[in-house]
């Protein structure tokens, strides 16, 4: 027997849309959505994002879970996970859309666009000493697709752009810091951090207290910026409260939080210059990228490599 | 005698900070600050920004006036100037401060920024529909060093990207239109406008209802979006007061007015979606800038030919 079906198991987002975007795509392949499997040893594929406990289980013909999104926490930390390759989405609309992010919140904090918007708010007309993009110090936690693509918007702006992963790279125009070796380094020298961490054991709550007092600090800036826009676990909330609070950090951007949606309660919400957007940074559309998955699955099913296979043994 | 003083005629501009520079550079080279001009027949130069009426007068050995910004209309468009080459200041720290500033004011825009902090403020976490830079369609009115600067980064960034000026240009990558036969159809295909004009007689009062009408309409903006960093007088502030409070225009961001600073009783401040800076966006710092002027000098003295010269007859 043939297992080609795929299983759409996507957590807290709706299953539907995948479903349909892959019939549109390849109208023989069967789909189901999970927890509706009348056939599990149908079941070849699974199209993930933060797959139900128990979804994994029980599929005796699995070949491949291919995540829905570029973060794979979900899928890789988990306890139950079978012993098949993992695929991540990489997608150019996706990069495209974090950069825009990214640049935006680097340019409102470096244009201080918040103190102006209050500014605004009392009608008062009051220019600001601004640094030259060339004197404010980006650095980018993160150097995947995501990160290297992000570096070049800003480096293409006039900033000066670092970057910090776990495995060296080599990147043209990019000081490139990495490993637990480097970090102090690279914190020293980065007015204006940016996170694009993989969520892992080894990341989780990177972002702290210690961390923020060992960045550096541009004078127009009026001290360290934290920008994440990659998992809320790397994050401690409480820490940055209190760095705001204390002026150890100036501001923040955050797209991502410990539990989302954030809670109505959280002091985040109303503190000075930090920006709070509902984890929309950068998302998978499902038209743009059932494509991109089914492309992976003929390759598969062709005997061809895979491309953007999850480092299983890294968990990222 | 040789007539190699330097006038500084900076009109509302503190002109010492430009005197210093210059003598910082250049020791040797006499330099007087408007009105104190004990010898008119020693001045061959003026640095000059809104010149200060009489100012450029019962010079008779003047032999070049140098404006300390990229604008030059308050220059070229009183009825008392004297028959003498005119230059501008084309500086790349001016046109990247620029470039900044707009890429972030459209990226503001375009990724619902001012909704986003709208909500931040009342704890809602909401995401709203979004479409990728490379669906929304950015105008620049105004194609010199400024707007070409510009087009290349919003076009790096994804967005679709169309200029118009009065002469025709050949750009790479950029949809160009020229003169006013082409307006409507650059308009039309235009959801986000960015204004680099040159203020003479024939773009005074350009921006205006009946321009704002002409403008796209992308979805996600939920209306076209004004966005003017070049002067002013290129804007009827009426218009765009009423065009917002009509649904004409659904944003805007303005770093000029029709007077400056822009008065506390305008209407302007309190609009929703409208980001007023106060005449921030690029500026001029004498040492950087000074290097450049007595550059322009020394060339000149040699018999070299001039850079950045304006063009006397288009008044820009």
């Amino acid at each position: 027997m043939k297992a080609n079906a795929i299983l759409v198991s996507s957590g807290n987002w709706a299953p539907e849309p995948w479903a349909e975007a892959v019939r549109a795509i390849d109208p023989d392949r069967p789909v189901f959505l999970w927890p509706d499997v009348p056939d599990p040893a149908a079941i070849g594929y699974v199209m993930a994002w933060r797959p139900a406990e128990d979804s994994l289980k029980g599929l005796p013909n699995l070949k491949l879970i291919l995540s829905l999104g570029a973060g794979v926490e979900g899928i890789v930390l988990r306890d139950d996970l079978p012993d098949v390759p993992i695929t991540r989405i990489v997608s150019d609309d996706l990069t495209a859309r974090m950069s825009e992010w990214i640049v935006l919140q680097v340019l409102l904090h470096h244009r201080q666009q918040l103190a102006y918007q209050r500014f605004q708010r009392q009608r008062h007309w009051r220019e600001l000493r601004q640094s030259a993009a060339s004197e404010v110090r980006v650095g980018i936690m993160g150097m995947g697709v995501l990160g290297q693509a992000a570096a070049k918007a800003l480096a293409d702006l006039g900033f000066g752009i670092a970057g910090w992963s776990r495995r060296p790279k080599d990147l043209p125009g990019i000081e490139c810091h990495a490993g637990d070796g480097a970090l102090d380094a690279f914190l020293t020298r980065t007015d204006i951090l940016v996170c694009l961490l993989p969520l892992t054991d080894a990341t989780r709550g990177i972002l702290s207290m210690a961390l923020f007092e060992k960045l550096g600090r541009n004078a127009s800036l009026g001290g360290p910026v934290v920008i994440n826009a990659g998992r809320g676990g790397l994050q401690i909330e409480s820490d940055i409260v209190a760095a705001i609070e204390r002026g150890v950090i100036a501001g923040a951007s955050l797209d991502v939080f410990e539990t989302e949606p954030l809670d109505p309660g959280s002091p985040l919400w109303a503190l000075d210059n930090v920006v709070i957007t509902p984890h929309v940074a950068a998302f998978s559309s499902p038209a743009e990228l059932a494509g991109q998955i089914l492309g992976q699955i003929a390759a598969f099913e062709a005997g061809r490599p895979l491309r953007n296979l999850v480092d299983r043994s890294a968990r990222y």
